[in-house]
């Protein structure tokens, strides 16, 4: 069994630590969550490798549940009045390169199309990265008037970011699938709403769907989208690797692009205006921390809400009990089932035993496992078994398909609550220097106080200075490989509820004072 | 107005012609009906153009079709127990050129992208053209035993086919959103189940959906799938051009990539077999035949059930009857309709007046527009204008939601009628080769006993000497640019469904005995 390798490990109550008590060697656990990580999402089905580097296959199993988070964002967007539309896969280098700051964001990991069959093209066309520069020439066409506004539209596509750090499925892939929202706007607060409005979609699609807590926030300047006015994030944590990931981003872009792009319109005094406008993106990373907040040592635990399977029936058949003995039963409790449009499957395969289905279907994380045996059919019942705790409860029939629902709700709801409940653990006030990188080494998220977005340098110091002190604990001066790198603190947002912040605070790093508090993490 | 220019040519009644009465010049028809498609792509909000050649952007009212062909087709798919899944974009030239007639129907068109940022990828990796190359090795991980097949997989995805004949949105472009299908199986004959069954959901895309006659056959050796063992196909008829357009294709893949690929299982006996293949793709081209076959003068005219808007409600207001006397009502009849999902949108928009809102919704197709004045607030009715036929009908407002119902029924099933005419009428038997060509120019469809598929010589005859006829016959011997070329005649398909073949019937081509009858036509 591959399954025994320890996958969540365990952590100590919340509190704030020392230096002398701090000794978590992070670079050794990684490497075991992420080996872990593979093994899952592999046997699961979720995920096949593939012989380019960062690119996978998204199996049935995975991509079920982008279509499911697909389904449950149309219907929101749709409230918003967003429309989807297509836009090309292809942009020139000129578009490409029109707003300087968005390039330099994105050029090197822009990937670049140089011919067609055995001829070479006549320049070289970018694969997006992102659809910015794709999508505002069209804006400029079609917005003339502030009848035209807002614009709102949003695209289902897949995206390419060539990039050299570690690939790993679902994180951090050259090729990902996602959607971008595309927004257009006559004043700053009116772009500012969708902004916050997009985001709080973001934010119901972590905890709502995939049962994880987001602190939603604004990056800080160095950590804000190329070419934007700022950047608004949901950020989530992961137990078992004890880092910080950002879950999605909303972005306002202020008149940037109007300006590069021509976004004009006349306003209803005649006067010409340039748009405001937002970006704003989820991607299949989502299912990626579900996997790594979730999954334990057993594989995949799925939360109800996006699981391809909510529920499997499993009849339990031996010599004395074969299987047409108990299929009109076990098709009676499917029918109820669907007829609640619990999505559920009748495993009657002859071939696999029920032992085996039993760990078949737990290792993918269907959240209820079904057995009905002869006793069952004799009882007019069932047992449910949950997966997610383990629960076992025998029901009748005649509210089965009721009780299962039920489960489900509570499923969903306890997943979420533990979730709460682990980051809470995870997530200390810190406000001084000496105690920053213990508490980040057991705590992993540390909110501190901060002098503001503007002092980017004081960003850097504390990245550099939080690398030294934890290669130095770790035993590890010196070294300058990825791993070492992976060990910095990064700001991960300025959370939008703010703790108090009395008078006279002093921010963390620079000493001067402080405007708000910060939170930081190791980050994927 | 640019509508008055001639969209849909008036044509002679079904019969054969002698060629003294052939008289049609094909080239000068098709400049002013790609005029005119370009006009109403454009003017219905359907398509922008875009920077680089061959590329488009899908604005929300035709990229909204394709979600509502989206939605029915997986619905449909799921039955057949095919699975969706989401494949790379990207693939080595090593796999891409391991099936040798694949990469050579496919290797002039294929993208390459080379670099990455400013530096030279290690080797080129293609796009996808279609992604055979790309999934296969996957299924050759997948399939151990008879207990893996048959393996249905769905991928809904962009692909890149760089031509260089002219491009046109929807019909031929260089980037396409399409489905393939791929599917493995443990026998020939149950391949060919799932080609006939993925064909059948074509035909019924078209017919049902779109309200577009089909013909259903087998694909001549010459015409089929690069490295497959058959391919059957949809044929569509375009009156506004005279044309024949390839609607979808669901190919048999016989062993050929299995062998290549390794697909291999252990059968029930413990024996090694290669496994059977099939693919089969449906693409956005669909949405370009719609705009063909059922364009009018005005623009647009939408089937109701791929009609993004089904219903448009225009309030006829004036200075003596103000919105605000019209609003509840028109809220209570949309509130009605959209309790009976009827897609429906009130256009209640003060800047724009009664007139514009109708000549606006028509040029955007929507099927209905439901007028409500002051007097059909007095008299509790409303007036429905249906933009198939203009039919005119005043409604009482008890039973409007029922009757909007059932006019959209009536309409999908006129429209379809309708275009089976007009098929049925411009396609004609002929049994004699002096009698090909003016059937050709006249009735476009021709219908004709053939010796069989494997005399490819003999289709390349019919090519070339169709051609240089029709050249003659509108006195433009000699020329041989891109216009010259599409007026030769292609094989469109051999139908299923043949008519009688009499004992010692010839092949209109080669005069040997003939063994089915195969239509012809010009082609997209």
């Amino acid at each position: 069994m591959p399954y025994l390798r320890t996958w969540r490990t365990s952590r100590p109550p919340r509190q704030t630590v020392s230096p002398s008590e701090s000794h978590v060697s992070r670079p050794c656990i990684s490497k075991l969550v992420s080996d872990r990580y593979s093994d899952v999402i592999v046997l699961s089905e979720m995920i096949s490798y593939y012989d380019i580097s960062g690119c996978y296959i998204l199996r049935p199993w995975s991509y079920k549940i982008w279509e499911l988070i697909q389904e449950w964002f149309n219907v929101q967007i749709r409230k918003l009045d967003v429309e989807n539309a297509y836009f090309p896969l292809f942009v020139s280098q000129d578009r490409l390169e029109k707003e300087k700051d968005h390039v330099e964001g994105f050029a090197p990991e822009v990937a670049w199309v140089t011919k067609s069959g055995e001829d070479d093209l006549a320049a070289p066309i970018a694969i997006r990265p992102t659809s910015e520069t794709i999508m505002y020439p069209a804006f400029s066409d079609w917005i003339r008037s502030h009848r035209d506004l807002p614009l709102k539209l949003n695209q289902w596509s897949n995206v390419v970011r060539w990039e050299f750090k570690d690939p790993t499925p679902f994180l951090r892939t050259r090729e990902f699938l996602w959607q971008e929202g595309h927004t257009a706007h006559a004043s700053f607060d009116d772009a500012n709403v969708m902004v916050r409005k997009a985001l709080d979609l973001y934010r119901r699609v972590y905890e709502e769907l995939l049962a994880i807590p987001v602190v939603p926030g604004y990056k800080t300047e160095k950590e804000k989208f190329a070419g934007g006015h700022s950047t608004t994030t949901v950020e989530a944590y992961i137990p078992v690797s004890g880092r910080a990931i950002q879950g999605a981003t909303s972005h306002h872009l202020g008149q940037n692009f109007g300006k590069m792009f021509d976004i004009n319109y006349q306003d209803e005094k005649g006067e010409t205006q340039t748009a405001w406008q937002t970006s704003w993106g989820l991607t299949t990373r989502t299912i990626g921390v579900m996997i790594m907040v979730h999954g334990d040592d057993t594989g995949l635990v799925l939360p109800p809400r996006v699981a391809p399977l909510q529920c499997v029936i499993v009849p339990i058949t031996s010599k004395s009990c074969p299987i047409e003995k108990l299929a009109p039963y076990c098709g009676s409790i499917l029918e109820s089932l669907q007829e609640k449009d619990i999505r559920v499957k009748l495993d009657d395969r002859l071939i696999y035993n029920p032992g085996w289905k039993y760990a078949h279907w737990e290792q993918k994380g269907v959240p209820i496992r079904i057995e009905v045996g002869p006793r069952d059919l004799e009882k007019r019942g069932a047992r449910l078994v949950v997966r997610f705790g383990g629960e076992k409860v025998d029901v009748g029939v005649d509210g089965l398909a009721d009780a299962v629902a039920a489960k489900l709700d509570e499923v969903q709801k306890g997943m979420f609550e533990n979730a709460v409940k682990f980051r809470n653990d995870h997530l200390v006030k810190v406000t001084e220097w000496k105690d920053f990188v213990p508490n980040l080494e057991l705590h992993n998220l540390v909110l501190t106080p901060w002098c503001g977005g503007e002092h980017q340098d004081w960003e850097e110091w504390v990245k550099d200075k939080s690398r030294e002190e934890s290669l130095a604990n770790a035993g590890l001066e010196g070294e300058a490989d990825t791993t070492a790198t992976s060990v910095a603190a990064k700001t991960l947002c300025i959370p939008f509820d703010q703790p108090d912040l009395p008078e006279g605070t002093k921010c963390i790093a620079s000493g001067m004072p402080a405007t708000c508090w910060v939170m930081w993490g190791r980050s994927y």
